[in-house]
């Protein structure tokens, strides 16, 4: 927390920061130069960080306890694709001048939450003004033994390709948002909408995976964004069935469909369900993890030689529009 | 590195940011969700986060190889005054659209010089898009034995009071780039403005002060802001002499002077010389690693009962003007 401060900075943090700390004694409530952990002998530190900026990743007037918690959860997700445990955070914050304290105090309270629920504490920290738009990055710590981690790069010609929970619901959700689906019923509007708000990070699904998925990632850029970069890092191919992309009741019934994704469902970011790929000898481990979690493990496909996703439809022909392919601003 | 993407941004890491992180697998040539790190067995994790902005901790036209440089030398500063040993950092940068890729280049070749100088590795990132100022986040990451830190909070009554180096100079060079100090000579200007621009964080020497150091920050906001953080955190008061505050012959130069601390001295930032107390049985054990490090280690008051610094003159009586106290905008 060293560096220049302005006024108030102290108080700031120490007001609504340094309660967010007070779990962890290695973060020294903020009070000194650098946190200190001690982790677990024989294991290995998981570290990320992303970064989102007002008027970007989300709307300047998004709820701050939205925003706190979606910034946390998107880096939670990446500790759980590694196949990691979370453990702590860091959060870099560009506040506009003059923002008010009460914002502040939502997005801790949003943070405090967070943190009850996926068993995370901050550690540290730092404030600083800006004349722009505010500013946020998050620095997520987990940890998982040496050795233990789920790369893009692992997967192997013939393995299954599995999806957690539902896909497109996010996309959907901001479809919503921005007027799309007018008919649809409030409880699926709402439902896609906190998809969208609020995402869940597989933490419980990502550690189990540990021994048993190939190769993981999350869906964050969007389904066959993300397939082709662990595609690309593996150096194979995909080919996945539209028909078995998992949908929500509530995506389905806005898509008016039974089955079968859409190219928003293809391409839309912001899942962050777990994408991975397991020997198809694995699907009934998988299916007991399923079990446990009472979350679905979908298999969309199989690992292929060459390049690229294929998305193929009922027929077994190749979908054409796939979207056009990872992000979208908000 | 998940998250939402905007094109190029693949592009843009891969030519600029991935060599970074080559040294390091655990990065992962900066593709996988997360970066994994194998820490030394019975260590801690020491980890700490600035953010800066421009226009705000810079001047929006600063060369961008120094901004990258001193963003990532203030976060190893954290680092040595918590005595812990350098390894890895992570970088969140929010660029303004259109920046050009020279620009980025040019800031990337400066992190480069520093992880030669400093053998530390990037190992995670994230770029964004903004339409605000540059804003930049750097997390390091250190490591050190176990219970080892040098906390800000166990200074005794009685410990001398140390700083390394020369204290001032930042803030000199800072006013001499606004114009202040024209008859001074080109090297001393250069020396000032260089200090400001650059700072050494002081590496070497925080690990070498566990077990002899009882608290320890880093000069960031201001000699006497600082030393105010320490006795506060330790429950105590300090007393130093101005004319035991070190300073450099450029300082000297630029302020007329054969020593004595001015205002600027006293409250000027930037410095990241490391401010420590020990027992005054520890000197023969500092004299020892000062000549080791050929670093000056000078004792420059005394831990006392009360709270609060005072500053006191030749005579013995206390400096009233010690300046505004901490952080100045560039």
């Amino acid at each position: 927390m060293a560096g220049g401060r302005r006024a108030g900075e102290f108080e700031l943090i120490a007001r609504q920061f340094a309660p967010l700390a007070a779990a962890e004694p290695g973060a020294f409530r903020l009070l000194d130069d650098a946190a200190v952990l001690g982790l677990g002998r024989d294991g290995a530190l998981v570290v990320t960080v992303d970064a989102m900026v007002a008027g970007v990743h989300f709307p300047p007037d998004e709820a701050p306890d939205l925003i706190a918690r979606k910034l946390l959860r998107v880096n939670l997700s990446d500790l759980a694709a590694m196949g990691a445990h979370a453990r702590a955070y860091l959060l870099a914050a560009a506040l506009p001048r003059g923002i008010e304290e009460e914002w502040v105090a939502t997005f801790c309270r949003g943070l405090a939450a967070d943190q009850a629920g996926f068993g995370v504490t901050l550690v540290g920290g730092d404030t600083v003004a800006t004349d722009g738009p505010l500013t946020l990055s998050l620095t997520a710590l987990g940890e998982m033994g040496e050795g233990e981690a789920l790369r893009r790069s692992g997967a192997r010609t013939g393995d299954d390709i599995y999806v957690s929970g539902t896909i497109g619901d996010a996309a959907l959700g901001l479809e919503a948002l921005r007027g799309a689906y007018p008919d649809l019923a409030p409880e699926h509007r709402a439902a896609l909408i906190e998809r969208y708000r609020l995402p869940r990070p597989r933490m419980g699904l990502g550690p189990r995976l540990v021994g048993i998925a190939r190769a993981a990632t999350d869906v964050s850029d969007g389904l066959v964004a993300d397939l082709g970069h662990l595609c690309a890092a593996s150096g194979l191919g995909a080919s996945i069935e539209a028909a078995r992309v998992p949908l929500s009741r509530a995506a389905r019934a806005a898509l008016g469909t039974d089955g079968g994704a859409s190219p928003d469902v293809l391409s839309g970011g912001d899942d962050y369900e777990l994408l991975f790929t397991a020997d198809p000898a694995a699907a009934g481990a998988l299916a007991d993890i399923a079990a446990a979690l009472e979350l679905s493990l979908t298999a969309i496909g199989r690992m292929t030689e060459g390049e690229g996703v294929s998305v193929l439809d009922a027929a077994g022909l190749p979908v054409k529009d796939t979207g056009a392919g990872g992000y979208r601003h908000f």
